[in-house]
């Protein structure tokens, strides 16, 4: 036999092989109606994909899109904001590089503003009725940019019109404390108008507090000493530095919720119904007014009777002194302090802009990104610094995804909410529209607010299943600037802890109600985080950017002074890029919930070290709620190992479905609707807000604040029982689902 | 070349080949770590399974576990009810025919009891304090069965204790209304005794109705005009019949709520915060006691005063009087009732027993299946009927389950709920302490309570989704008697109604909160059903069986008179066994969702009819109410499309997998806990309780009731366009969640 036919043997014999192997791979589906494609249920995130989305994300790009974004105020409902959702709209519809699909959805909200006829004013008058002084209406037009009919002028949001007169007291910055210290020192407060500094507590706060004791205004302002480290001259500030211009005046919403006000659980549609705005609640009580650092000088140092407290005491140049009225022998002798405010409500239409990325494999499972798009006038750093950064993340996601070279595993979502000045409002709307499929399909939420408040470090915010998924992100990514280090090397020099797991780690901060996180965390119960760089602590003591919620927060401050180069919003592209794409492609969703179990151990111990002694008195035992952190613990650990098993052994799609699913509603479990009847909104039990200091279970120390005045078998000591059994029962109910998921 | 070399040649190739096929199809896994056996994630419900369920379901094994069951009296928390725990958990751990695993979990509830020492009396005495007449305080011992320690004597469960007389009036069924009348009439109800009979309202609304008009104590029996077409004499009654003897009572629970009484919204754990049970609510206000209608006949027909309306007339066979007071010519002239009720409430530990099998492919899909266990004294129809039933069904599932020929594709649990006479208590304890994992994971609860009243027809009641299983079931199966029907078509002769989508079809009755499905479909949203046998309306007026609640419930009543030889206990088996292995096994759930939309079209069209004028006059528009039923009804039929497309064509399973998931949870989107804050637990907007008879939206419905008598402008308007909004919201939360998935 020749070789030849050995040699055609071998080959038919290998070709029929061959042709076998194809047939029984191809042509025998994997049970009844099995795609061919079915590895596709089994895609894992790839690593090349990340790496050229980090390459893609381009600061030059950011800084045109925030050039655009920041051109012209835009105020929520203003022509300009409605312009900036047409170009949203068209970057998200754009054939090269936009996304799937994208709407916009209007809601009809209840807005407050003031009177275009009948400016806000603030003045000294005399006792014959002659205005001695005035406050500036506007701040002073030091770039070309605060002049206009675009430009707001500086007002309360929601703060009621009145003409208040009285004579000036000091105040401090308006809190509980700081009035009753002032009736403490005899300082009658009954009719006055109270100069008040930002800070301390929220700004509706200080109107609230302000009138429990019979003041009948209240005007903020934001001292040097608190926002400039000391500085205050023009030559120092804006537009020769970062600091606030003597004029400058922080706008803000005073509103006490969140939402739209008029319609609480309900999507503020043209039909739905709406409260009664002289009945519903949580609007400062009395009118209020913010004014500059320039005027409040004016006001402050003409003060007469005692000097303040030395913790009151600031950067005016001058020695404070809490009032009533003027020195005797100065300008204002006898004069007191008029406010005419005449703010309107008007029910205005907002939109949000919603952009959608279908999911190749679980498109039923949204990863959510969401920025707000109002500012107050222009607010390039806020928010318009995110919303660069948003645009420049679409744009290359929606590149790759219109070649064809990627589509995420899950649905991507992006976000541009309407009218969060106000109030969260946009966000917290189309959370009360799709509360059922939100809450049963969020894996989670990614807000990215202001992305860059300074150019030093990271700083990250959420609960705790987000924190491993951001440190992978911050370690895989060169931090801005000299020295090489990763973006999570160099978050650690500034923001660290000791974890009793990790060792020394960065700090993730909890999440407030300070952007559109909130109703995510709170009201649906959806793993959130909150992404942005900023200060180094260590170089100044501003409780915020200096020209926040001014007309100077323009896009040459953010060109000159905030972050030259982009590079720091490049660096926060890359890290909310990097976790948008690993929760969005990720075949095991990346939520660590057993670092849970770390965040329940420490308010454990300090319930027990804060509250354990006055709780035995009233005979309440926190004994169930150490078995239900114990158990808890227990069943994170397991869960965790069963996740290493399954990913080290072989497994079909359902089963990581099912794990996911496990992971992606625990924060779910610790959401009870029954909890917090006062708090609008408030249901998560862990996280719901807190009055006192320590970092615990909020319902169970707000409660025992409460009743620690009361006697034993009064309403707020059972109060405490039930808020005690509440967050034992969310416990057990967390721990539940953590179990194998066929027991009970 | 021989014919044999060609023919080695051809089997080398064809082995060749072959062994081609077998390496490409187990050898090559499709996708990385996809298992080998990824075939059984595409199982589908096995007919051949199904067919030998229905087979193996035994009338005789369901008897004999029956006579098991009722052999003695099992009171919630007796030391019967505990020895059926033991029994079930023997039965669900048997290693030839038990589940997976079955464990007991004991919760610590409110529930009331008359005193041991201090027996509840009834009598009539004169002005000088003698006892002329007693009511019984036991029932006749008939057969043996209706005396001893563990029967408990007739009583009022929740009803408080107190010794209150007055003259005796009858108030027909103690109604609003029936109350209203008598004082129409001029009869005095302060400081009265008034007898009333059971029908027409709740249990407790008597004693609430009574307490409003200064009524003193209730007396309340069963009429046997309501009960026994009219037949009272011994020889007409059990155990010559199955109609109910002259000295039945029906006990019950008085309670107006549902759930342990002094934790609601919380698992009854011994830790658990607890009301004050003396400011707990829902119990009655005043002493209420049943008794048999051979005493109700002496009080009644001893009556003096006008003649009972002729409505208020019954079959006792005199004229009733209204009183107050008895008759000055009879033995009773000028004498009194007097009420010596001494009910304790008592903590008590009450089991409810979980048995699961599970799920070979979707363990974390609970398909749940469950009865009560307890009992008023020995129960062999309520609930011993069920769990007969629960138990054969469950010793079928079990024996293929241990013989390993069969493994449910999503979990299956089976629950024994204790406590249920006094309000639904285990079931509802269970709902609070598994919340989240069971709102997350249910597919559908399917209760069987009473199995069989009866031995004519099918009657099924649950919400829309559920129907079209039912039907399919129903169709599977053959009626029990001559005729060859089958259960559907048997059933359809006793109840149907015309479908707009159908044409004529059983009719499916509604979930009110008269068993364990309460707080499935209102509290956690779950598609719920209950599944039973019952009467030809035709042959009996009967407000329901007649021996119901009584020391006549027993095991040879059942054998002799309701169902002998079990045929149609097996019937009901079969129907729910069938309709819970279609759930827990086929690859698409068998949830109709879009049965929903003939539902809301007619409570729809419903709302025009009653409520649009008036709604018209007060300017509230029912447009978008039309505008978002018309978008449920079209997400709807497009979700229909979109499944027949699929399983027509090739599908991977998590397609599958997140199609049965939009089933799953569509009823859940109807959940609103803030609808209702008044009714504690429900949160369902379609099928809270409703106080007119027009069935339509609930909350808009019982808002215009109580807005109709307010002027324009009040709260009560204000509430109805608030609960307008709410089910607006609700519908369009709906149809948002059947849309495609990546759309919002």
């Amino acid at each position: 036999m020749s070789w030849v036919k050995v040699l055609g043997g071998l080959l038919g014999a290998a070709a029929l092989l061959g042709l076998g192997v194809i047939l029984g791979h191809f042509a025998i589906p994997k049970g009844a109606n099995l795609p061919v494609s079915s590895d596709s249920v089994s895609r894992d995130l790839d690593p090349e994909i990340l790496e050229a989305v980090m390459g893609q994300l381009d600061a030059s790009r950011i800084r045109e899109n925030l050039r655009e974004l920041s051109r012209k105020p835009h105020l929520a409902s203003s022509p300009r904001d409605e312009e900036l959702v047409q170009l949203l709209l068209q970057r998200w519809r754009d054939p090269e590089s936009g996304l799937d699909s994208a709407e916009a959805s209007t809601y009809e909200v209840l807005l407050s503003f003031p009177s275009q006829g009948q400016p806000n004013r603030v003045t000294i008058v005399n006792s014959t009725g002659n205005v001695l002084f005035s406050c500036r209406q506007t701040e002073a037009n030091l770039t070309g940019e605060q002049e206009g009919p675009d430009v707001v002028p500086p007002y309360a949001a929601y703060a009621p019109p009145g003409t208040p007169q009285g004579l000036l007291v000091y105040a401090n910055r308006g809190s509980e404390d700081d009035f009753k210290e002032l009736e403490a020192r005899g300082i009658q407060l009954n009719g006055t108008i109270a100069l008040t500094r930002y800070g301390g507590v929220g700004r509706g706060a200080k109107a609230v507090n302000a009138a429990k004791h019979q003041v009948a205004g209240v005007l903020v302002y934001t001292d040097p000493a608190d926002i400039n480290d000391g500085r205050s001259l023009p030559n120092e500030t804006f537009p020769h530095s970062w600091h606030l211009p003597p004029s400058g005046v922080e706008r803000g919403s005073y509103y006490e919720y969140f939402g739209d006000p008029l319609t609480p659980y309900l999507p503020a549609n043209p039909s739905s119904f709406r409260l009664d705005p002289a009945t519903a609640s949580g609007f400062p009580p009395i009118p209020i007014q913010p004014i500059g650092f320039e005027d409040a000088k004016v006001l402050l140092c003409n003060l007469q009777g005692p000097s303040a407290p030395a913790a009151w005491q600031g950067a005016l140049g001058c020695d404070y002194k809490l009032g009533p009225g003027f020195q005797p022998d100065g300008a204002y002798k006898g004069s007191q302090v008029n406010m005419s405010i005449h703010n309107r409500l008007e029910l205005r239409n907002s939109s949000n802009v919603l952009g959608i990325i279908r999911g190749a494999v679980e498109p039923d499972r949204y990863v959510l990104y969401g920025n707000h798009r109002d500012s107050w006038v222009h607010g390039a750093v806020d928010p318009s610094s995110g919303t660069a950064v948003l645009l420049e993340l679409s744009r290359v996601l929606g590149t790759l995804l219109k070649k064809g070279t990627w589509r995420p595993r899950r649905s991507v979502v992006f976000a541009s909410w309407g009218a969060e000045e106000f109030g969260l409002i946009g966000s917290t709307e189309f959370t009360e529209e799709f509360f059922s499929k939100l809450q049963e399909r969020t894996v989670a939420y990614i807000n990215v607010d202001i992305s860059v408040f300074a150019n030093a470090t990271l700083r990250a915010q959420g609960t705790p299943p987000v924190q491993s998924v951001i440190f992978s992100a911050a370690k895989q990514i060169p931090a801005p600037g000299p020295g090489g280090l990763s973006i999570y090397d160099n978050w650690i020099r500034y923001f660290n802890r000791s974890s009793s797991v990790y060792g020394l780690v960065p700090s993730l901060g909890t999440l407030g109600a300070g952007s559109d996180y909130a109703p995510f965390v709170h009201f649906l119960g959806v793993s959130s985080m909150d992404i942005a760089y900023t200060y180094d602590r260590s170089k100044t003591s501003a409780r915020i950017y200096p020209t926040y919620h001014t007309a100077f927060d323009t896009f040459d401050y953010v060109d000159k002074f905030v972050d030259p180069g982009f590079s720091s919003h490049q660096a926060v592209a890359q890290t909310a890029g990097n976790v948008l794409l690993r929760l969005s492609d990720s075949l095991f969703l990346p939520l660590n919930v057993s670092d849970y179990s770390e965040t329940l151990r420490s308010f454990l111990q300090a319930a027990q070290q804060d509250l354990g002694a006055l709780l035995e008195q009233h005979n309440i035992s926190l004994g169930p709620l150490v078995a239900a952190v114990e158990k808890f613990e227990g069943a994170a650990v397991a869960l965790g190992q069963r996740i290493s098993a399954l990913q080290k052994g072989t497994f079909d799609p359902l089963q990581v479905r099912m794990l996911n699913d496990q992971l992606m509603l625990l924060e779910r479990t610790f959401l009870n609707p029954r909890a917090f009847p006062e708090e609008r909104y408030y249901s998560h039990v862990l996280w719901a807000p807190r009055t006192g200091p320590v970092a615990t279970f909020p319902g169970l120390a707000n409660a025992c604040s409460t009743a620690m005045n009361t006697g034993p078998g009064s309403d707020a000591w059972a109060e405490v029982q039930r808020q005690l059994s509440i967050v034992v029962a969310a416990l057990e109910g967390a721990a539940a689902t953590l179990r194998p998921v066929a027991d009970l």
